[in-house]
């Protein structure tokens, strides 16, 4: 008997192995577990397609965000740049959202499709994204202080894109012009990409802090995610967005108060309220008890996450086999070994969090209860 | 100074595994041996953008094909369907051909562009391209008829698109009708596709050997190639062609003369002429020599073509550790150890290729000399 | 619902391709169907240790043979070389025997463990192995014929090993003697390897089916097995052997019987009653029905044993999109599209198996009748 | 010109990619740079055989260091433990180390062969390797104390094997005991292993910065290093000995001066002045350049070492497109692009090296200067 569950398990190994070895990989699915509550939706606000300077029918980001697991997209396509115009005339600024709303695989598979446009100008008022808009045609406007009121008439959410991006901001360095400042006082600009391609930029993070803007992460994809991302071993930068439950309306609501935390790969940031009870639900706790004769504690800690996750340790205590830094990687166990000295009965795992950001500089620190079986 | 090389030698060896350890690889560039004083030219001629029914921008095709180390493509839109006419509505059937032409990255890397266009009907006439036109516009016919005397008109090249495709031949076998007869007769079609997609039809090859027609290989791709081969492990359909030079001219001729294999990863199907040259001078010989005290010659086999070969020994001689039929795959070496009885000073290595095809389950034998040092 | 268990499948895929991309592999289970109403056991009876000329100490064997999920090995050490004698100078051949069968590693796995020696002499004699026997020490004999009429006395099953070796064998042509002639008419010789260590030699198989002698493949492993086969991508070849049931006595009758099939990795090679009925388990059958609204009937194909095995297809049938000579990896599944021409409800599925063989340049031919649902 | 060069790298490319492909690497091997006029000898001081408790003939060891391109390596046979004396009853405590100085493979590549033997005793002795020793049967002694004194007689290096070891100290904590303090102000133990298997012991760290104790990181393989390490993708534990030159008695005279750093995979372990100047010659700066019309200095940090290493930023500047947490994995190039605000000509990098200790919970920051071109 013991003899056939062996078999099976090393027949299945096996197999699995061999199925490996010569497989080339797409993009993989994405999946972070739901904390305090809320759905947590993955999320990217930003991408093009050839409705204004990208390379791609706008099918083509559907199934894209399907490979990746996404819960929500927005076909974000410059308002006021149509490199294309001259063979794709269409007038009509919706015309992208249509398309791909009419398609069939999104529904089934349930990704939602906010419908969203780039309000695009030059420094120091740049590029921002209004999302959850009605008519994309009614944001086209000469003056930009009437794109954003005609956008907060549509209910939109709003975000600065890329506010470090060299090419507007040559010394590196994005700060508050009075447009934006403006805006924020009438509550016309929402949100703040901290993290956008592959850029994360702490002085973003700090403008959001500062200024109770909602964090958020996108590709901002242009060509093919698989040429941009996939093919070096990432996934395209997406935002977390904590929502009372998956529908457009509880996106808008979650955005709207701030929820959210910006990934790319193993990059988490957030505000502490968000990021730490993430990190808390993306490790599973199992098997805790002390080595035989010994004050030694084993405990196993499972990364149910999509990033790797790098943690150093925080207590008083050191561990056995095992680095003070150390990865857990995503989908991976990691066995801990902790000297307690005194074999109590309740221990908190204390790790800081290496790899994550609540505040330009500052790491997360998470706490785990371990009860001794 | 002999530990110095080794120690070179495993340096290297360990950066270039490391790095290979965590890459994701995209679509590789594609490599096969000149032959018999022919350029060998690396060909598809069939594939789609948004301008008919594709799902990309038409210089996605350019970088694709750029990925794969192609030497020539064509984008050969269908003139009668238009699925996304209504964003798209250019007249000009010529513009998706324009659009790449002006490309800078085509003509830095030397990437030749074949105008052409797909005459598109229902059986028996079914689909059929038509490249190295001048005037995409003028094949728009209402008659099939005038199509092809059209291209004719203008020194087209013109083949039958995937005989075999189900949905115009559901018995699964592709039969000549009239129609057909009567273009070949007027010298108005002049090849036909073999491997189409990732069919390889034995009953094409039959009509090409038959009606003296070329053998195409083509990857008709609508959407990615990255998601339709690459991530598959494959890589697209294409068409060896054996040109006098790496020009269009000689593309055209050498097509009109039917100097072409067609290739599907392992797969090589084309006539005895020329994939038999191109077989031999993929697999190049070294290390010819009797192992000591015996009468067991020793070479070196290294396969420099991008196909994984598999041969099946043919000799009176037995092989020493291998078995009769061996894979080399692609930029790899397999040593033979040929037990040769008596120690002979020339040998003639003879070997079935069981993944090429002559004609209908016919595979070539191929012969090189072995001459012992 | 369906979301839900999309999202649970593609989680499992994940996790499975993550864990996968850093893990180094060790070598893997090995398994292979049970045939009517045979036990199919994985059985290597030719290695040694340190108690011969091997590099390792007995314990090893068994965890490598774990390892690779054997279902019974022999340590045959030489009864008459004993290089590291200085150092181990123990009179008792059965030492190594002895050792092996104290691990409970081996019992607990069910590993049976074969109590065998090798007979080492110059050529023409040749190294024989003898399994099954009682006690080693009475195998000392100076003469050989001694030491073989003393194994049959035991009951031991003997076979002759590595004919083909080129040291002993300079002109790579094995041919029997008259000692193997005198001893195969006394009853004293019952096999013949036909693979050891990496070498198929076709004229032992010859010998095998001329003499009547039991075909067997063998690592003749003395170093470690993950540095001559694992790290290379190669399992060590292995007889398989169709026992009543996994007993040292079933095994021991069957080796008599001449039930076994020699297997080194994708080669595979023994007499047609065995190797055909275990080619025919080796791939199961599913998913047979009719693409719509045509002839043409789809098959899957998923090769259940440890070898990848190609295939040539027999049929007057042709595929669509499948290449007449293909493989199945390993525990892979291969979709088959067969142009049946006029629909059937019963086909004769026919291939040709290229890299197993029944005799010298024979492949067997295996059929599979598809019943269409 | 330009197109011949591209496909000469394409294909080389084609032809590495395809041939990692599918090898299964065994144990790589190791380089890490020379420092400060130092060669950088990476060293395994702890090793079992069958001549004590091991599992593999001695020559197996060799070929083990040879893989992973160890400069020295020793066999510390327990002097008092030999489970295997009932097989292997040679009374000569030397033999382990006569059988490896006699074989050809060492002295052609290089590899030194240290004599060693390690004093095995229960707690609070503990085990203890002597090393560049002259006979080990003579520090085979009924009293602990003479053993040390021997050692110290044939000039010994003598450390503290794995103090931290669970079995001896089951609350974890390793402390010195009287025998020790003993030991070291006789100057009888210069040594303690801080890495030992896989364990890195912090309180170890601390008792040999306490007490000027060499810091030493050791396999104490007794299976196959393939086993334990290289098929779940580890190293083993070495230590890297800064000496005047690769000889045994530069070796020697490193051991006793201290000059050492600890590393099992990505962590290193090691006294301030020799482990920051590893760091820093670890990293090859190149590409120094601002980017055009931008304030954003561009480097090319290179890993010449064989651990990965983990880098914070410590500067005032920050990164466009990196996180402040990075890795840089062996052998691979990293592009930082730094913020400077004022684009300056000389920047000081300042990274702090996560993955590395200098004393407990303490890790190396280490400075390089960008000289703008």
């Amino acid at each position: 008997m013991r003899n056939q569950t062996l078999l099976l398990v090393l027949s299945l190994m096996f197999f699995s192995l061999q199925a490996q070895e010569h497989s080339h990989m797409g993009a993989q699915p994405l999946s972070y577990p739901d904390v305090d509550g809320y759905k947590t939706l993955k999320v990217d606000l930003h991408m093009h397609t050839v409705f204004s300077d990208g390379n791609v029918w706008p099918t083509i980001r559907v199934h894209e965000a399907l490979r990746e697991n996404l819960d929500a997209i927005s076909l974000t396509e410059h308002l006021e740049y149509q490199p294309h115009a001259e063979d794709i005339p269409h007038p009509d600024r919706n015309r992208s959202y249509e398309l791909v709303t009419a398609m069939k695989e999104a529904e089934e598979h349930g990704l939602l499709i906010v419908h969203g446009s780039e309000i695009t100008r030059s420094a120091p008022i740049g590029h921002n994204n209004a999302v959850f808009i009605e008519d994309a045609n009614k944001l086209v406007q000469e003056k930009a202080e009437k794109a954003f009121s005609e956008a907060k008439k549509q209910k939109a959410f709003v975000f600065w894109n890329h506010p470090a991006w060299y090419a507007q901001m040559p010394q590196g360095n994005p700060v508050l012009s009075d447009f934006q400042k403006e805006r924020i006082k009438n509550d016309e600009l929402h949100g703040i990409e901290v993290i956008n391609t592959g850029d994360y930029a702490e002085e973003s993070l700090a403008l959001a802090l500062e200024n109770n803007l909602t964090i958020m992460g996108t590709s901002d994809i242009h060509g093919l995610i698989d040429w941009d991302y996939t093919e070096k071993g990432h996934h395209r930068p997406i935002t977390l967005v904590f929502a009372k439950e998956k529908s457009k309306e509880s996106l808008q609501e979650a955005l709207f108060e701030g929820r959210t935390v910006a990934v790319y790969n193993d990059l988490l940031v957030g505000r502490e309220p968000y990021l730490t009870p993430l990190l808390k639900a993306s490790i599973e706790i199992s098997g805790v008890k002390y080595i035989d004769k010994t004050q030694i504690l084993e405990v196993e800690l499972t990364n149910v996450s999509s990033s790797d996750l790098l943690f150093e340790n925080q207590m008083n205590y050191t561990f056995y086999s095992s680095s003070p830094v150390f990865e857990i990687k995503a989908g991976e166990t990691k066995k801990l070994m902790i000297k307690t000295l005194e074999a109590k009965q309740n221990i908190t795992l204390k790790l800081k969090a290496l790899g994550c950001y609540i505040a330009p500089k500052v790491h997360p620190i998470i706490e785990w209860n371990l009860n001794v079986r």
